[in-house]
C-alpha cells in the first residue's frame, strides 16, 4: 500500500458532534454484513485512515481503541465512505475471527427483535 | 402479517442515550448494501416495530419522521435487531427508490474517503 490519504483535509470535512465524535458502521466487505457500530473521534479517525486498522473512541473508558487489540480479532480496512451529512463514517473491513466479543459474528446477531414477516 | 410485536418489552431494552436516541442503521436486505444511518427516539422505534414502516427521528427538525413520507422512497422493513449493548438498531429494510435525499441509492455512495488499497 502506498498511497497518500491527506487526512487534515477528510477530518476537516467530518461533522462531529457536541462530544467530538462520530458514529462508524463497520461491515464485512466479503460478506456484507454489518459487524458492529462504534464511534470515533477526530484520533481515532485519523489513526484508522493512516493505518488501515479499524481504531475507536470507547465512550466507556474514555480511551482510544484499537479493534482486536486483546482479542486479535482486529479489522483491516478496505474503504472508509463519509455519509452525505458528514456526520457518519462506513468502514470496509476485512474482519479476523469474530467482530463481538461475546464471540458472536457480529454485534446483531443475537438479538433478533423484530422477525420476518414473510410479507412486504 | 399478523404476529404480535410486544414493542413494550423491547423498548424497555434499548439503551436510549441521554438525548432519548438511538442510531438506527438501515440495510438493504436484498443487496445487502448500507443505506443510512438516522436516529430513533423511543416512539419512532415503537412505530417502526408496529407499522414496519421505517420511522426516525429528525435532530434537526425535532420531529418524527417516516421514510418516504414526503418522496415516496419509503422503506418497508423486513426486521429489526438489536445490538450486543442495546444502544444500536439494525433494520433489515426493502427500499423503495434511492434511499439518499441526493439521489443517491445511499446516503454513503459519493463520498470514499479512503479507496481500496488492493491490498490486505
Amino acid at each position: 500500500m502506498s498511497e497518500h490519504v491527506d487526512a487534515d483535509a477528510v477530518l476537516r470535512r467530518v461533522r462531529f458532534d457536541d462530544r467530538g465524535l462520530v458514529p462508524a458502521v463497520a461491515q464485512d466487505v466479503d460478506t456484507g454484513a454489518v459487524l458492529m457500530l462504534a464511534w470515533m473521534d477526530a484520533e481515532a479517525l485519523r489513526r484508522t485512515l493512516t493505518s488501515r486498522r479499524a481504531t475507536y473512541w470507547s465512550r466507556s473508558r474514555a480511551a482510544h481503541w484499537r479493534k482486536g487489540e486483546t482479542s486479535g480479532h482486529i479489522q483491516t480496512v478496505q474503504e472508509v465512505r463519509l455519509d452525505c451529512d458528514g456526520d457518519t463514517v462506513l468502514l470496509g473491513v476485512h474482519q479476523h475471527g469474530p467482530a463481538c466479543h461475546t464471540g458472536d459474528s457480529t454485534c446483531f446477531d443475537a438479538d433478533l427483535i423484530l422477525p420476518a414477516s414473510g410479507d412486504d
